[in-house]
């Protein structure tokens, strides 16, 4: 948390010019940006502590997406410095807070995306990498190819000289209990972010530890664009979060644009039609940001940990429906 | 070669009915199949000798998936089969014939879907398998999930059984040279099926090697349903072949569906609209069937490698436009 704070603070030190929040929301033009931190099944009866943890964390995300935003930076600048927050925070299944596989230990898969050209990196499987989004840019940005796995992606993450850390580095004494008990996580916990920028460049991205229990290897829809992630400029960013096998058969997230693109639905109207028509109840959800700024935070379970800001002052986190 | 003969040999053996190759084609009822063993650049000018070999293993991979289908076997067992023979085919960039990566490896991709359900299967960035489609359909029929990586997906091979091969096994003088010699391969040579089956049922699979020289963990489009391979009874199964990175980005396999869907078009002006329009010249091609059992063979390169044949009688193999 306090690294966050000085990171924002260092942020406003560096901006010379003398105005206050409002003043450099209006500098940076319009933006929107969406977040998730899981669909799933919290329960209306959790602490008031846990509860607060949660929409704490979820502003202290949206606050550094939007600060990025409004200081005129990119869509794929605020996906992936929300996303490392994220990461570097155990109460979500990402990076740190990461669960466990079936043998005990932690396989992390992250993809970005970039509206503007459909250029995208993602990294799937790696066990090394203490934030897997900022390997999965550097995937999209560095190399000719757009999705590592296994081994090949930790060895790239050494050679780009990303910050490595044991496996072991994943280990929350929570997860490793859900997975003792061999419980079903009460909530999937994957993250995701979505921004479009002033530049109207949409970018979106995602990051999980996967399923509690998984089988080594497992792979799911976070680390694959058009399943988990998805970008065009033309048409809309999304998000998943929830049953990755589904997400996958079903191209969630490239289905959402195709309906924009192919027969012109709303961005509301092609969410809704995927998370409640295509998809089982309770398998999961979905954020997005079309070109226009519109927003949707669609989910069919119980819960979706998420937010909204935008240029326009929202300003909303929330868990339940 | 001999192999396949036995195999067929048996097959027909097996068949306790006193009929001939007509005969047993109409009771298969209506099928159509389509094969391809990769886009790219096959020079005009090639060898008779060259161009033989490769004519005639599309004709023994197009009469064994005739074979099948025209006994009333499923679609799903064309495809599986019909890969399984090129995969221990060295001619082609799947299987036994699988390039080299950049540090002398060899890492397999292969997928596998059933348009019943959108139930699917595919293993990434295996060494030891000797024919990975067969472990991709082991992925979709006795595992929940649908996608394999790395070490992971080779262990899942030894607890189910399949043939495991030394690393070494891939290695052919003529793969070796191209590594050497830094080439691009002339022709990618990866696999693909597509087949419609007398009850509708469409399955369509791919399987490769990967880019000669690739850089050890990258994952292309094969493995991956939507970018690779796609089936769907409601419009079209499709296995597509060329620069992985574009197919994924463009969500090549299930935008031709998504088209038939969405736009009413049909398979040939999806697959004409997909290849022409959104693809790149000189990136790749698809092979496709419909539920109406026509199909499309489309590619933007000087060469595919494809076949196709169905209960009417066609069975025809090519190399150029």
């Amino acid at each position: 948390m306090m690294k966050i704070i000085s990171f924002i603070t260092i942020l406003i030190l560096f901006d010379f010019y003398p105005h206050n929040i409002d003043t450099i929301a209006q500098s940076g033009g319009r933006y929107t940006i969406v977040i998730h931190g899981g669909a799933g099944y919290i329960s209306p009866e959790i602490s008031k502590e846990v509860k607060n943890a949660y929409l704490n964390s979820l502003k202290v995300a949206l606050k550094l997406g939007k600060q990025i935003l409004s200081e005129g930076r990119t869509s794929l600048d605020a996906v992936e410095q929300v996303i490392r927050f994220f990461e570097n925070d155990s109460l979500f299944n990402a990076g740190k807070g990461a669960v466990f596989t079936s043998i005990g230990t932690h396989e992390l898969d992250a993809s970005i995306m970039n509206g503007i050209d459909l250029s995208t990196g993602a990294v799937a499987g790696v066990k090394t990498i203490k934030n897997p989004i900022s390997l999965a840019r550097l995937v999209m940005d560095q190399t000719p190819h757009v999705l590592f796995s296994g081994q090949g992606a930790d060895n790239l993450g050494k050679k780009f000289e990303v910050e490595i850390v044991e496996n072991h580095y994943f280990d929350i004494h929570r997860r490793y209990q859900q997975w003792k008990l061999k419980q079903q996580e009460d909530i999937k916990g994957t993250v995701g972010c979505v921004a479009i920028d002033n530049y109207g460049n949409i970018a979106a991205g995602t990051s999980t530890g996967g399923l509690t229990g998984k089988w080594p290897g497992r792979v799911g829809d976070s680390p694959l664009i058009n399943a988990g992630t998805y970008a065009d400029n033309n048409t809309c960013g999304v998000s998943g979060t929830g049953q990755g096998e589904l997400f996958i058969r079903n191209t969630v997230a490239y289905n959402i644009s195709a309906l924009m693109k192919y027969k012109n639905y709303s961005l509301r109207e092609s969410a809704q039609e995927i998370v409640f028509k295509v998809l089982p109840e309770g398998s999961g959800g979905i954020i997005a940001v079309d070109k226009e700024g519109n927003y949707a935070l669609t989910f069919n379970t119980e819960s979706m940990l998420r937010g909204v800001a935008n240029s326009d002052g929202k300003f909303e986190v929330s868990i339940w429906k």
